[in-house]
């Protein structure tokens, strides 16, 4: 398989001679390209497993690319208003994945905190907190930094204290689709 | 006692005439105006209720100070090295009393969380992000918003769930705090 960088260069090429470059959406590019974070974050699987993909994956990206995500995340105000619309579809989209495994792991009882809600707020504040602090040359290896924050984030949300027996796959594994997405570091 | 702001402006006027404005502390313009933020989370409370206050406070001034709070917090680089030495001695002293309750709380047995340090990160920049969320005239009231917070936090710490039976007391006497630090709003 081709690199991330190059397969996406490819997709936008095929997409914007198809379609032209205003008739062509994230979510297209990201398609054909062949990218996608599901598989860490099935429906299927128990909601402490989402949590804790989805802490692996948002923790390893900002502790890996501070400066791009704190651009993403805090300049969507900069872009002209039909590409906000589309971002915005994506991040609620996005964060629509974590108030879904928390509503239903506080429904099937895994869960004990009271404001699904809050707990989705505070949770994404936390993880992307990461951008803001975590140095790579510092005392903290990056999978240690995702499985402690999966577990605190577990704490947080109420559930019993798990360790997760696929912790290490999970990193690995979202250390493996942050690779293929996002490019790679100088 | 006199409203806090006069306090402040005579402090500060007898300060500057004592020992000039480049000889003028902040925190010795907060002795001398009777400002302190100690009885809410004295040493000699136990660990659990030491967080809650700090959390109590920490989540109220930022969701009703959210744009100070974020020059506060993000700007301290556009400060003079004098001015910003002083303030971030004041700063590590306040991250210092976070540390000092999640280490206590973990030797003692209150909390099972693995990294205090993390931990303490985790905790301020969830909080601290309640001033890029929160509004108002939303759904949720100050004070529950300040327990929900409170609850998490001890979650996050692998404390046994706990329903602190000075909760509302605590968050009333950190308006009160509040109230007495910052200007009143507008």
């Amino acid at each position: 398989m081709e690199p991330a960088g190059e397969r996406i260069r490819i997709a936008a090429l095929e997409l914007f001679a198809e379609r032209g470059f205003h008739g062509t959406g994230i979510r297209d590019l990201a398609e054909r390209a062949g990218l996608s974070s599901g598989r860490q974050i099935a429906l299927d699987r128990p909601p402490p497993e989402r949590i804790a993909g989805l802490v692996h994956i948002h923790v390893l990206t900002h502790a890996t690319w501070p400066l791009e995500t704190r651009v993403v995340d805090g300049e969507m105000r900069a872009l002209s208003a039909a590409r906000r619309d589309e971002i915005v579809a994506l991040r609620d989209e996005y964060e629509g994945l974590w108030q879904q495994a928390i509503e239903t792991g506080h429904r099937q009882g895994y869960f004990g905190v009271q404001t699904p809600r809050l707990a989705r707020l505070a949770l994404l504040e936390m993880c992307s907190g990461v951008a803001r602090w975590y140095q790579p040359q510092g005392p903290i290896a990056l999978d240690d930094l995702a499985v402690r924050y999966a577990e605190m984030a577990l704490g947080l949300l109420g559930a019993e204290p798990v360790r997760l027996p696929s912790a290490n796959e999970s990193v690995r594994r979202s250390i493996e689709l942050i690779d293929t997405i996002w490019p790679a570091s100088g």
